[in-house]
């Protein structure tokens, strides 16, 4: 059981633990299955309280989220911002479908929200690790429901009640690099509220919500590389904020995003 | 000593340790004497390798950037806004005072260019953590001086080599809660450029730039919660990317930024 987050239960210690046999996966595939047994073989296991951090690109081949370049005919606007971007005008047309909003365009990136909401470059379409040349993966439809189907399976397979994470890596304003974030998620409150308890101090703490599930997402990454066939990490020993979390949670109102 | 990043190197397990038992920084204060015996004494010692993330807070009070508000004379300027943020004039003079640009002013807060270029909300001016009442800390001058002086000194006290990041929360535009960053560093390069390797499927990965410093900061955030009296976490296992690094490169410069 994830347990209820107390200024007395911070964990000591905390383990990231990769996993770096899971197959190839293919469209329709049980990734809790194929979790489940990578973890068994790799003397890690799984237990309950565990996070399960999974990058997307797994669930985008399990749930057929890839898109054939040959099978694309780009419009206008793509063809004109694939010639500013200099990029394959049938990449920016995958793009613009998996986008609801532009937020910048410029010459070097496209900037979009997505339409789960999520804001980030490309709308997370992405040409690596996929097998079939001129083929592209989306991010999941759903990646929260993904979570939620991923924790389930895994219970109903072992017994074992874990959280998930379904993670991608973003770029952010103001700040160079890529940064692994939470797109997905279950299990538990992605956001942590310590407003109203008190700092070491004594003093009321205020505007302090923590967003642990990009911090979960963020530590996993530093496993989980692109290059290193590491796409799930196994973090045990946090604590976790209980609740019935989804990543959707994450997304700033835009009516109160001063960004965008 | 740290290692240079390789795909055949990527960690399997990596540990992240709080230390629960530093004591209540004074202006002056020897950090990393504090820190080795705070290590030592909890029974998880640090090691070459090891990467120390220590929350700015302790550099704030050690270098004395502690500021009484009752020594503040606030500008018009500062009592404007803080009618509009409801907030008290003297703290709204002390984020001017250690702002070099506003990026954002609304009635819910100021978002402001630090002197050191970081953008953050109220500059990192703080008031939870202070035991002396109607204090503020402000963040070190210069966090990666800061840093790289903890490094050399806790080699001269310990003969062991270590990486480090002075973190801090802040917020981001277009997701929810906080998530701890780095804004000092040494020991390390803070991004980790994968270009030009190729990824699982022999791809060439482009644009592909891991911000590791502040995944390293989000990771020990996991321990470090505020009210916790956790500032200082031991990463252990990581396999960092070589390199004489600085947070401050972690700033993606202003002409770049679509997003100021």
């Amino acid at each position: 059981m994830t347990q209820p987050s107390s200024r007395r239960q911070v964990p000591r210690r905390i383990e990231l633990i990769g996993l770096r046999t899971l197959p190839e996966v293919r469209p329709g595939e049980d990734i809790a299955r194929l979790v489940w047994n990578a973890a068994q073989r790799e003397g890690a296991g799984i237990e309950t309280g565990d996070v399960v951090v999974l990058a997307q690109k797994i669930f985008s081949k399990a749930e057929g989220r890839i898109v054939r370049l040959q099978d694309v005919a780009p419009s206008a606007l793509a063809r004109t911002w694939a010639r500013t971007l200099s990029a394959d005008p049938r990449f920016v047309e995958v793009v613009l479908r998996e986008s609801r909003r532009i937020i910048r365009m410029s010459e070097r990136v496209l900037i979009v929200e997505t339409r789960h909401g999520f804001v980030c470059a490309n709308a997370g379409v992405d040409r690596s690790n996929v097998r079939t040349r001129g083929s592209v993966t989306c991010l999941p439809l759903d990646p929260d429901a993904s979570a939620q189907k991923f924790v389930k399976r895994l219970k109903a397979l072992s017994g074992v009640r874990v959280a998930a994470i379904i993670s991608d890596t973003f770029g952010r304003p103001w700040r160079l690099g890529l940064a692994n974030v939470a797109i997905g998620a279950a299990g538990f409150s992605v956001l942590e509220d310590l407003r109203g308890e008190k700092d070491a101090s004594g003093h009321m703490l205020n505007a302090t919500i923590v967003a642990v599930a990009d911090e979960l997402a963020a530590a996993a990454g530093l496993v989980m590389k692109k290059a290193a066939q590491v796409p799930v990490v196994i973090i045990r020993g946090v604590t976790l904020p209980a609740g019935r979390g989804r990543a959707q949670e994450l997304i700033r109102p835009p009516s109160e995003d001063m960004f965008r």
